[in-house]
C-alpha cells in the first residue's frame, strides 16, 4: 500500500526509473520538484524536449550533436587524415578535456559482444569503413580507443583486421599503469601490459 | 571552455540543479534521457507536469494532495479527535507506515528557526489553532511528532504553551535509545533522554 497521493506515487516512480536513483533520492527529487517554482520546473522540462528535439548524430562521425556535421568535424582546423575511433559519445569529452589530439572522431555506439548478441553490424563500423573508403579524404592514421576490455580489445582486433588491408596505418592506444598509480596496487593484466609496453628511456 | 553541444550542456545543467546530485551523475542522467524513447520522456514529464498541476495542500491539515480534503482527513475510520503534529508531509509517511496511529495530521511546514529567521507566524501554527477552536470537532490530545531537534524542541514547547490554556492534551513523542541500538555507542543527550524517559516494568 502506497501512503503517497497518486500524482506524488507516479512523480516519484518517474524519477525512479533514471539511472542510480533509488527510491530515497526520487522521493527527494520529487519534493524538491513538487517546492520548485513554476518557472524552475519549465526550465528543466524545456532542457529535456530542446535537447531531445535540438540534437541528432553528426552524419560523419557520430557524435551527438546541434549541428550537422558536429563543432568538431566542421572545425577546419581539425587534422581529417587521422581519426580516432571511441564506444561513446562520452569518451570524446574525455579525450577533448586533454586538448592534445587535433585529428577527428568515429563514434561506434557500443562494441562487440557477442555474450550480449552484439555483432560488428550493430555498431558503426560500416559507416566506418565507408569513411576510410573516401577518397576525398586520404585518412593516414586509425587511433583505435575502445575501452581496454573484453569487448573493446575485441572490436578493436576486428577493425584492426578489415581496415589493415587498405594501407592505413591502424594503432591501438597504450595500457599501462595510470599516472600516480602504484605498482604494488597494480592487476597482474595490467602489468603485463606495461611490462610489454615497455620503451627504451 | 565546454565540450558538449549546448543542448546536451543545458540539460545536464539542468539536472544539476537537481539536490544531491553532482555533475558526473547528471551528465549519466542527461544521456539516459537522450537515448530513452520518446513516451518514456512524455511519461516522465507528464509526472512532472501532473503533479504539479494535481497536488495542492489538503486545507484541514495541509498534507499534499491530489484531494481536498487529503485522503487521511476524509477518511471516515480515522480518529478526528486526536491530531499529530509533524514539520513535514514525508514525517506522515514515516508515521503510517507503522500501521498503529489512527488519528489525523497536521503539517507545520516547517519549525521555529529565529537564526534562519522563522517565527511562529511563518508555520501552520494558527490554521492549528484555528483548527483546535473549531468547535465542530472536539479535539482530546495534540500529540507532537516535531523533530528532536533543537529547532523542533522549541516549537513543540511553543505550541505546547498556546494550546494548554485550551485545555487540550498536549503529548510529545518519547525520545530514547531506538530499538536495535547500542547504549555504548548513544550519545550522551539521547541516554539521558532514555534515562528521564524510563518507565515501571
Amino acid at each position: 500500500m502506497s501512503y503517497y497521493s497518486p500524482s506524488i506515487e507516479k512523480l516519484i516512480e518517474a524519477f525512479e526509473k533514471l539511472p542510480s536513483i533509488g527510491h530515497k533520492t526520487a522521493t527527494r527529487l520529487a519534493f524538491h520538484m513538487l517546492n520548485a517554482s513554476n518557472e524552475e520546473t519549465e526550465e528543466f522540462i524545456n532542457a529535456i524536449t530542446n535537447a531531445k528535439k535540438n540534437l541528432k548524430y553528426c552524419s560523419i562521425c557520430y557524435n551527438i550533436s546541434d549541428t550537422d556535421p558536429c563543432l568538431i568535424c566542421s572545425n577546419p582546423k581539425r587534422d581529417m587524415t587521422q581519426i580516432c575511433v571511441v564506444e561513446d559519445v562520452k569518451d570524446i569529452i574525455a579525450m577533448e578535456r586533454m586538448h592534445e589530439f587535433k585529428g577527428v572522431y568515429h563514434v561506434l555506439h557500443g562494441s562487440i559482444s557477442p555474450m550480449n548478441g552484439i555483432g560488428p553490424d550493430d555498431i558503426k563500423i560500416k559507416e566506418l569503413l565507408d569513411r576510410l573508403k573516401n577518397e576525398e579524404v586520404n585518412v593516414k592514421e586509425l587511433i583505435l580507443a575502445t575501452n581496454p576490455r573484453v569487448e573493446g580489445e575485441a572490436t578493436a582486433m576486428y577493425i584492426s583486421k578489415i581496415v589493415k588491408p587498405l594501407g592505413i596505418k591502424v594503432t591501438r592506444i597504450a595500457h599501462g599503469i595510470p599516472v600516480g598509480g602504484d605498482l604494488e596496487y597494480t592487476d597482474e593484466v595490467t602489468l603485463m601490459k606495461a611490462l610489454e609496453g615497455r620503451r627504451e628511456m
